[in-house]
């Protein structure tokens, strides 16, 4: 049996799981996923990249198809990479190990495959670039909206990587410098300071404090022990007024960045995704309501504001992606088994 | 006698005066000026297009090289360029009829050398990258500021243009949104809107109104008439505290921005430009300090920022650089005469 067709690896490096899935390379179809792995980031590296190779193995054994025709493996890691090592140098939310870990030739060694390392912001722009939404064009910028803010850009169908690897970090904008802020690692006044999960949540709060009646309060002066993101975009979507209200911030928030990257970048399609993206236009509308108060007229004119099209599988996707990317590039040696 | 050195001709256009250069390539070097010509651009671009053929023609002749050892003409324009199409879009400094003018073509037509344009600030940062201190490095990021606040940005050595060329707007990046801010066609809270010329002169003279003592008063309560950022600077060097309080301020504005571009593209320089810069250290402290406060640490660490080396010759040298960069580039075919 001939098989032309050729297939790439996605992979999706969480503190929690490992996703891998083997992907028909010039259609984005998913053809076999392992089941999550535990990624056992806390553990250290050298069994997470063992844990990495069981589910690439995984995905691809599941599909049957022979590893010759397989280009390689591309893997989302969120933290600080630089891809012309195939190097983690800094991943925030595993542990101090993750310093300096050569991740790329670690897993590559196991799974005799080409490995490919990109930041998993970064990767999802590629993913909705290549096979999700933003398809056709080559200049998107990406914005998801999570426990951080995270982003990734492309330019003229390039990755913007930086020097070092280290660009993107939309989420560090300074947007609203002085504005009040809270919690994790965000400056104050930066993007992800202002709308980041936490800051979602004490929006709603704060209102629901002042004895708010809505389907997110617990009684009259009660915030709902459960609160999240979701929660809230469940309830705008059922019409409620705080919920609605703290989109409307958020959108706000949120649309000043989006206008500080149309004047930033010209780019054609500018994604929005991440979990409370599920509001849809409970969101959208205020986000693009602020951007195009702010953003430059000719600029805007000649973009779009979208949400994503890839949902939880944009960083596999923009993983898969990442093969052709970096090697249509060849301005360096990948990791080779 | 042989001549194995080529030349290229960098101009600048301004809404007063175009101003070209006959410039060494590999080096730099400066071989002749025209004269100020005045660049009549209220008059209507064709008229425009003689006198900038007139300037370019002056240089070449003052040099006394051949016409046929030099590449081309690059042409740094005060507007949003479509370089493919050699094409000024839109030039908001001149009139309502700079809109849509095929000006490369226009100034080829006379000169018969190949003419490529480019925004002045994006050329200013590829005139830094290239010949200026930024030379040697691939990722820069350049801010200018004078009467409004420009920018540019070398990626991997390209310049950042954009799916239409407007790209690196930093201006008008958001920095300090619900943040007072004058003049202009800026939003508020834009980073032009906070420190461009008359935001700048508005922030010393409220110092002044409340009766400090200054030498940028003239009486206890009034303001001099000849406010200028120049005028600023110098009082700063002077050891005027008003002066210096006013580009801490402004420091401060600029290094939320700055913070901003090491956050979005990890570059390894951040050039500031433009006419306050000459008050050096006094502005550059503040800058640094707040951008160190807003910036993600490892970014920081590996950015250096600086003042500009070109001054007023950045944009003539970046319209020199710019030949070799389109030529190199060859995705589009240049304005032949």
């Amino acid at each position: 049996m001939t098989n032309t067709k050729r297939y790439v690896v996605g992979a999706d490096l969480g503190g929690t799981n490992v996703r891998a899935a083997l992907i028909e390379e010039e259609t984005g179809t998913i053809v076999a996923r392992s089941e999550n792995v535990s990624s056992k980031a806390l553990l250290g590296p050298d069994l997470t990249a063992a844990q990495i190779a069981y589910a690439v193995d995984k995905a691809i054994s599941e599909a049957g198809v022979d590893r010759s025709v397989v280009r390689g493996v591309g893997l989302a890691v969120p933290g600080h990479i630089r891809p012309s090592a195939g190097m983690v140098l800094w991943a925030p939310n595993f542990y101090e190990q993750w310093r300096g870990v050569p991740l790329a030739r670690l897993v590559s060694d196991q799974v005799k495959l080409p490995v490919y390392l990109g930041n998993d912001a970064n990767l999802a722009a590629l993913g909705e670039s290549t096979y999700g939404i933003g398809r056709g064009t080559r200049h998107l910028v990406l914005l998801t909206l999570g426990t951080g803010v995270g982003g990734g850009v492309i330019i003229d169908g390039r990755m913007l990587l930086g020097h070092d690897g280290g660009a993107a970090e939309l989420g560090h904008m300074l947007i609203a410098a002085g504005e009040n802020a809270r919690g994790g690692n965000a400056a104050y006044g930066s993007l992800e300071g202002l709308v980041q999960r936490d800051a979602i949540i004490e929006r709603a709060s704060r209102k629901l404090s002042l004895g708010r009646d809505s389907l997110l309060a617990q009684g009259p002066t009660f915030v709902r022990a459960d609160l999240t993101p979701k929660a809230i975009a469940d309830a705008a979507l059922a019409g409620d007024a705080v919920a609605i209200e703290t989109l409307d911030e958020v959108g706000h928030y949120v649309g000043l960045g989006v206008a500080s990257c149309i004047n930033i970048f010209n780019p054609e399609i500018v994604v929005i995704g991440g979990g409370i993206a599920q509001a849809g236009d409970l969101l959208m509308a205020p986000i693009i309501r602020s951007a195009k108060v702010n953003a430059v007229v000719t600029l805007f004119a000649t973009c779009r504001i979208v949400l994503g099209g890839l949902g939880d599988n944009a960083g596999i996707m923009g993983a898969a992606a990442l093969i052709e990317h970096e090697m249509s590039l060849k301005t360096w040696q990948p990791q080779q088994p």
